[in-house]
């Protein structure tokens, strides 16, 4: 049985949130970078666990520094100093006051610091304050910053080099993560020829293969080379099982002819237990884009020229990982508002997607459209980011403002 | 002899460029990303290296085409079908034509193809061209994308997946890159403890180490870890020793109470070979910086708070990391404009460096000072950009454009 589903990016979309994420696993906080929390994290302490001086100065009574100025300063007395790293050797009483550093712990009684720049002390231990301070001036009070037992980040959170500090702040030391999706990687194509070998006429490299495999592994995701596999049913179907075998996801590129992906479709129906989510879809570029479902797991078919390859891991690919790797705060840069510099043309009833390089003309940004529909470096390499043409659109004007998505 | 230099952050930027990038070395290109090209690439070849159709359809001479229309179709006679990956078996002459497959080899004599859609096939071998082709449609000529000889990429130019797909398709196979920048990271301070400790009253825990490392490691360094050293000059001396001899540079933190930075000030000193660039610098946060060079080394100090030595990091760990790496081309997101949701005072005489939560309201961009020095997961898990107040200048108001650069 052959069926034919051409599906719009946002039913595919759709299909794409029907995956699981990947099972989770416990690893040291060390390990965290760009890995995603599969649950939330829970304080299990304050933050921070003590007083502590954010300036260099001395610990003291707030209200003994009551109306102190230049030429009336408050007179204390210097009991002591407390040392980085220890806790105070005595508390202070009225009229006292204690060396202190920044970082350093507030001694018992003390509820202010006073800065260094506003005292001056004597040899005899006294100290004249030349300004008062408030009760909490110059000091953290513990739990200020973290309280034990709120969420200070949810499931979902992709981490960076400050929420790993974070967490070493709060004491925390292994984390619970989504494991890293395994993504099996798979091009197809009787022309196409590997990265060590010489293309004879006709014949053409392995791009798809290096470049997925790169863009998995700046996405977070463990590519595993599958090879390139000939158009041929019997081999495809083999290859695509063992793929599904050793990855928890398969993406494979190839077949922008209508006889190559008649192929991978016949590879595709002969499978048990797959389901064809969409078998073509209403995006330029990008249209000989599949998605399928093997038991649980899935299938992305980009098309096999690089650049719709690329447009189409980032459209699709990218939300399927997510999906995947169960992660929901991706901490990536916003839409840019830029302006148009030329006009471009659409066809009604598909979504158009143009990469465009920004340039800055008096203080606007402005999008320019990368063109050429056969071309590989200019897209690959001046492209900053790309813009989207609504289907029910038939074009965007010169001079119009656009959003321009980054395409990293 | 002791010396301060507070600096300003255009003058330690320009100090950081009197560093010289580390050595080159040569990788395969497979594990190319994110790796820096020491030298520009040159393309060893033409691409595409044959004339190749876009569409599917059938191999043509444009001429034989000329005025087809519905009702006037040229007739042409098919001898044969191009498979992939193979060159044609022959070649055509007038009023022949051959099937093609997209990315198929166009065959000697052809110029042009003409879609499926627009011709039609009988049982006897003739074709039905329902449309003129000009030459050259749907075809890719060799050389029309890159040519040999043609600069492809820069030297400095940092590799993403394109990039890595651009030069397998140009059939570059080794890459000249700058080794990975090791870098030793190294806390100071007697109050600091390793996270595998609890902390008694009055330490904390050692968090700069491991955001930092992370920061290199997503950066393209490789991190050093030496651990955390007490405030003391002999101790501090042999570590900081130890860690030039180790790594290209040395990255430490800690030292934000005057006492300590007396101590890091007498090691450094003390060092044969040391020039102090910077001590101090006229910024907020993260005064008391730190620039040195030690033999070609740089080594940056900055300060003990979590948030300021993060912001620091950013602000000259970065530029520095670049020019270690040879890194000129790196792909970035470039600042947003937004505007202030309140006013911020600044005090003349030094740049002020405020983090800020982007949010959008009515189709605007807001910036969204988050404030409280002291304060560690505010900055650190919702900061999304960072807001700079020029020296001269007394503060910013409230509705005011400003530029919001990513804080990743």
């Amino acid at each position: 049985m052959r069926f034919f589903r051409v599906r719009s990016r946002e039913e595919v979309l759709r299909e794409i949130q029907s995956f699981q994420a990947v099972p989770e696993e416990e690893i040291p906080l060390e390990n965290g970078l760009h890995r995603v929390l599969s649950r939330p994290i829970i304080a299990p302490e304050d933050f921070p666990l003590f007083p502590r001086a954010t300036m260099d100065g001395f610990a003291v009574r707030a209200r003994d520094t009551f109306g102190a100025s230049d030429s009336q300063p408050a007179l204390l007395q210097v009991i002591g100093e407390i040392r980085m790293g220890e806790a105070p050797s005595g508390s202070i009483g009225p009229g006292q006051a204690m060396r202190i550093p920044t970082g350093g712990m507030l001694p018992e009684g003390a509820d202010a610091v006073i800065m260094v720049e506003h005292a001056e002390e004597f040899e005899d231990m006294t100290l004249e304050a030349y300004r008062s301070v408030a009760p909490g001036e110059n000091v953290v009070a513990p739990g200020e910053d973290v309280r034990r037992g709120e969420e200070i980040l949810p499931g979902g959170w992709s981490l960076r080099p400050q929420d790993l500090g974070l967490l070493a702040a709060l004491g925390v030391r292994e984390i619970e993560v989504h494991r890293r999706p395994r993504v099996a990687v798979l091009s197809t194509g009787d022309e196409v020829v590997g990265l060590d070998q010489s293309p004879a006429p006709g014949q053409v490299r392995d791009i798809n293969s290096l470049t997925i495999s790169a863009w998995l592994e700046r996405e977070g995701a463990i590519p595993v080379k599958m090879g390139i596999v000939r158009d041929v049913p019997d081999l495809l179907r083999e290859r695509i099982q063992w793929a599904l075998e050793e990855a928890d996801c398969l993406i494979m590129s190839g077949g922008s002819s209508v006889g190559t992906r008649d192929h991978i479709m016949d590879a595709l129906c002969s499978l048990p237990g797959v389901e064809l989510l969409a078998h073509g879809i209403s995006v330029r570029p990008g249209k000989p884009t599949l998605l399928a479902r093997a038991d649980r797991k899935a299938i992305l078919g980009l098309p096999g020229h690089p650049v719709s390859a690329l447009v189409i891991l980032h459209l699709l690919g990218r939300p399927l990982l997510d999906r995947l790797s169960g992660k929901i705060y991706a901490h990536r840069p916003r839409p840019f508002r830029a302006r148009l510099t030329r006009n471009l043309a659409s066809a009604q009833g598909r979504e158009d997607f143009v990469r465009v390089a920004l340039e800055e003309r008096d203080g606007e940004l402005w999008a320019k459209p990368i063109l050429g529909a056969s071309g590989l470096i200019g897209t690959l390499v001046r492209a900053e980011g790309i813009v989207r043409i609504d289907q029910g659109c038939e074009g965007l004007y010169q001079g119009e403002w656009v959003e321009v998505e980054m395409f990293p």
